[in-house]
């Protein structure tokens, strides 16, 4: 508490603030006025100094103008008519004036009953009060935890107290002190639910303006609640950094963090290196359409649709396993609930040595590690996920036990081969087609079809998660390895997550002559790829990979209809703010 | 080794890979020249037959013509008049044919005792061999592993076989199969160099074209090795899928891995959260200097500089402590062993309570984890690279034990406090005039003038790691927090490695109206950085953050000269290649 008693005159912090804040002057002044006008100019000129002599050198004199008319209204109490004037208002602006001050703690930590009785400092936001005669209860809010707090006039708390609290606006900064107690009844709305703070002091350590663009408890609505109002999506996006508070948008962004520390954590056990690829290359790839355009010095780049070339230039190095984390950026003007024009691509590339399904199992493998780790340890953010957004849980096939029973033995087996469903792009098409989809041998599937097959996959299965291998070579980019038994096929795969492709990979074709060749077929300007085929003729181990969409992988697994609820900043052909 | 029987004759796998290369068809018939023309048509057509029917859907006329001539010379023996015939020989591309191969040891594995004796499969790259008579010495290289493999002329190798293997040209990736054995006397310039190959089979899985861009030996060559050849720079990077393959490279981007693992590793056991900001923007920030512009749809985007708007976002919409790896992007035309266009920024950004050197002390203790880290786990990758990169070991303080001695009593002690060293700018002046360097204030400091702050350093604290806190407020970006007692001072600070800057940070401004006086004195048009200011008017904790450039990171804690060589695929004004 060192600081607050180095500051200890509410009038000091309540002056301070007003020289760097004219709009908290402002507001203040208004509040001023609701409360009486008890208010005196404050004395203590020598802490004053400090601020003032800072302030001469750097404030417009029309800023100091209204700083001293805002003094005259300051909402301080006397020592006479306002015992608790030491124990709330604004503190000047945080400028890591001491490092003395409180020891503060979390929301959440208060789960531990040894906090009860216990006096805290907790600094969070104001999520909303109401006042009721001579009660004022504050919910204060941090991350996703929202606790009661509750001022009653009495001993510790004036009524100048009481009404500076209830006049704090919504979404402010504050630092609550007081005691941690149970409460009678559970709490609604609020987590933990069966405690909270009867509060002794209160200071506003940024204040927000009153008007929100957008209501947190509208935004924190859950969706098929018709009777009360929501926030639309490009509300939301227009005021990310307010959106982005709800509980739900906490947990979407932590289940993602999830997402990259699993696939990271599973890819380091198995000797992978991390690598770097650059964004800005000299040349457009695969035919240069859908790319941005960027001005280099006197000439031009391009963004990367894909730090493909570069992994396995990292492969043809002798780094045997690599993956990178970074942006991808496509100029698609596509105007989508999956589309992005930049997103992060979580990108793998391996030597495989006898067969590209090698690479096929390890990424399967790596995906179960990633949703078993996610419904494991974020188990409480999907839960929270799914409160707002409705969401069938995820399922996937995993190693599992079965018993046998031989005579009067029964035996149970870990059945280790069984665990990701790998089908193969013709069965595909079979069940498409016998479910009455027409579709052709070697068409790409439409959006609608895959969905479709997903459905099927989901009813015969069980599974949310299967791979659709051996795609038609002739939908596939140059680069893909035919099938070495059938022509019309390739060694290519495709990942889906309830019936949407999140992943795309193959096995690359390591042979620099059959590549041109291949490059020529899809007529590609040879010189444009010139350094990537180079790549390839001095030896280079057979390989495969694949890239995946990390937005993609949160939105369905968490089963949220729109992808820009999973990329923190969106970016699309009509959205490129904030 | 299923798939070796699977393609049991010698004669198969080398009219398979005529058909699919030209150039491979060239060189084996030069190849085939030199061998005694013992050669004859191959008469196992069956197994041909798909490779054939492949072919003749995608392989131009001349390409067929060449083949059937180069199948003319190929070097296979009889049954007859070469008992090794089923044992060497170029694989046909590989294609994933069949899930059924030979289990592969690594080299590296190679270590364990359990080999001496055993036979087993390696692939690996011919890094180089030599043939005298009846014998042939090849050295097969895995990643920074060196093995010998002898090749003896008897009862498992012909002569013809010791002729194809000599024949291999250098940085083909080939399969070798023999027994692990120990050698009388150490092999120069292997590791492991206790034991050796007695080769019973090889073939080629990836020829390597005859003349390389550069030669991997002379790549790997200590700098100061001046009586033999040396490759440029540009030649190593213009050649990077090459030049990446020497141990040295391979260790420097094992080394950047865990710098990356160690960074994300402290800060996730810290509570932080991992984030992904756009690299594309709709202002260019900071005035609009050095900012590369992009192409978007009908209008246009800039490269973002730092994602630091971004995680202040993240931090006013509660996040708490975030964190980002990723692409930044600098238009500057520096030339210099210190700069590129485009780098890797790990950049974090955290909410404290009461002083930001809460931060400072956060951001030190992680890079000690860091340094620690890599002595420990990556000791013998920074011992490769030293070999041939001379440089002193890097050093940095920590918590350490000292002696305290009462009366007869001496106890030791941890000193937790001592660990990082922080100077504040104006001490650093103060050192630099001591020492006979012309500086002013409130000056920022030359490159130079930091080199030599740190030796000044290093020599008065014995650390290549410090920091210099305190920055003159003119020289420092407009959201920079001013320092609270002392106007010409600011909240920020530079992190140092062997006196160059590889990390800046700062307490940010968070309250909106003072964040705009500011920007307005840096001349910044503010309509462009609306949203940025806009995202701290609805409440904003105090927070700080900084940002580190990864390449620079691993330059200077490996004490490299250039940030090119930590850096996978540079850019710079005058590289976008590879």
């Amino acid at each position: 508490m060192g600081r607050r008693s180095g500051f200890a005159f509410a009038r000091v912090f309540k002056v301070a603030v007003f020289f760097f804040s004219p709009r908290g002057a402002m507001e203040q002044s208004q509040q001023a006025k609701k409360s009486n006008k008890k208010n005196k100019k404050p004395t203590n000129q020598v802490n004053l100094k400090f601020f003032i002599s800072f302030q001469q050198n750097s404030a417009p004199e029309d800023v100091v103008k209204k700083t001293a008319e805002a003094l005259e209204n300051v909402t301080v109490g006397e020592a006479g008519d306002d015992f608790s004037r030491e124990f709330y208002g604004n503190l000047p602006m945080h400028q890591s004036q001491s490092k003395e001050g409180p020891t503060y703690t979390e929301i959440c930590d208060l789960f531990d009953k040894k906090y009860l009785e216990k006096e805290v400092w907790i600094r969070g936001r104001l999520h909303r009060s109401r006042s009721k005669g001579k009660l004022c209860f504050i919910i204060i809010r941090g991350r996703q935890y929202l606790l009661q707090v509750v001022l009653s006039v009495g001993d510790k708390v004036s009524t100048n107290m009481l009404k500076f609290a209830a006049a704090i606006t919504k979404e402010s900064i504050i630092d609550v002190f007081g005691t941690i107690k149970s409460t009678p009844s559970l709490v609604e709305g609020c987590c933990p639910d069966n405690i909270e703070m009867h509060l002794q002091k209160v200071f506003v350590v940024s204040a927000s303006a009153p008007q929100l663009p957008l209501q947190i408890e509208d935004a924190m609505r859950p969706e098929d609640d018709e009777a009360l109002s929501h926030v639309n999506q490009d509300t939301r996006l227009d005021n990310r950094y307010i959106d982005l508070r709800t509980p739900v948008n906490q947990s979407i962004y932590r289940v993602e963090h999830g997402i990259v520390h699993f696939f990271m954590e599973y890819l380091d056990n198995k000797g992978f290196t991390n690598i770097h690829t650059p964004k800005m290359i000299s040349a457009a790839s695969e035919g240069g359409a859908n790319v941005f355009k960027v001005s280099y010095f006197n000439g031009s780049a391009f963004l990367a649709q894909s730090p493909q070339l570069y992994k396995q230039m990292a492969i043809a190095a002798d780094f045997d396993r690599v993956y990178t984390v970074g942006a991808v950026f496509r100029a698609e003007d596509s105007n989508t609930h999956r589309h992005l024009t930049e997103f992060v691509g979580l990108d793998l590339e391996v030597a495989f040595k006898n067969h590209y399904h090698e690479v096929v199992d390890l990424i399967a493998d790596m995906f179960v590690h990633m949703f078993k780790g996610l419904q494991r340890q974020y188990a409480s953010d999907i839960e929270t996920i799914c409160k707002q957004y409705k969401a069938e849980p995820f399922k996937f096939l995993e190693p599992r036990q079965k018993d046998f029973t031989f005579g009067s033995l029964t035996s149970r087996l870990t059945i280790l081969s069984i665990f990701s469903l790998r089908l193969e792009f013709s069965e595909g098409i079979k069940m498409l087609r016998e479910a009455g989809w027409e579709v052709g041998d070697y068409e790409d599937l439409s959006t609608p079809a895959e969905k479709f097959l997903g459905k099927l996959v989901k009813e015969k299965y069980d599974t949310d998660f299967y791979i659709l291998d051996k795609f038609p070579l002739a939908i596939r980019p140059f680069y893909t390895m035919p099938d070495p038994h059938n022509k019309n096929y390739s060694n290519s795969y495709d990942f889906f997550m309830r019936g949407e492709e999140i992943m795309s990979g193959a096995q690359r074709i390591h042979e620099p002559e059959f590549l041109t060749e291949r490059a020529k077929a899809h007529n590609i300007d040879i010189s444009t790829i010139k350094s990537y085929i180079d790549s390839f003729r001095y030896g280079c181990p057979p390989h495969a990979g694949g890239g995946i969409g990390l937005e993609r992988v949160a939105m369905l697994f968490l089963g949220l209809d729109n992808i820009r609820k999973t990329s923190m900043f969106p970016r699309d052909p009509k959205r490129l703010t904030p």
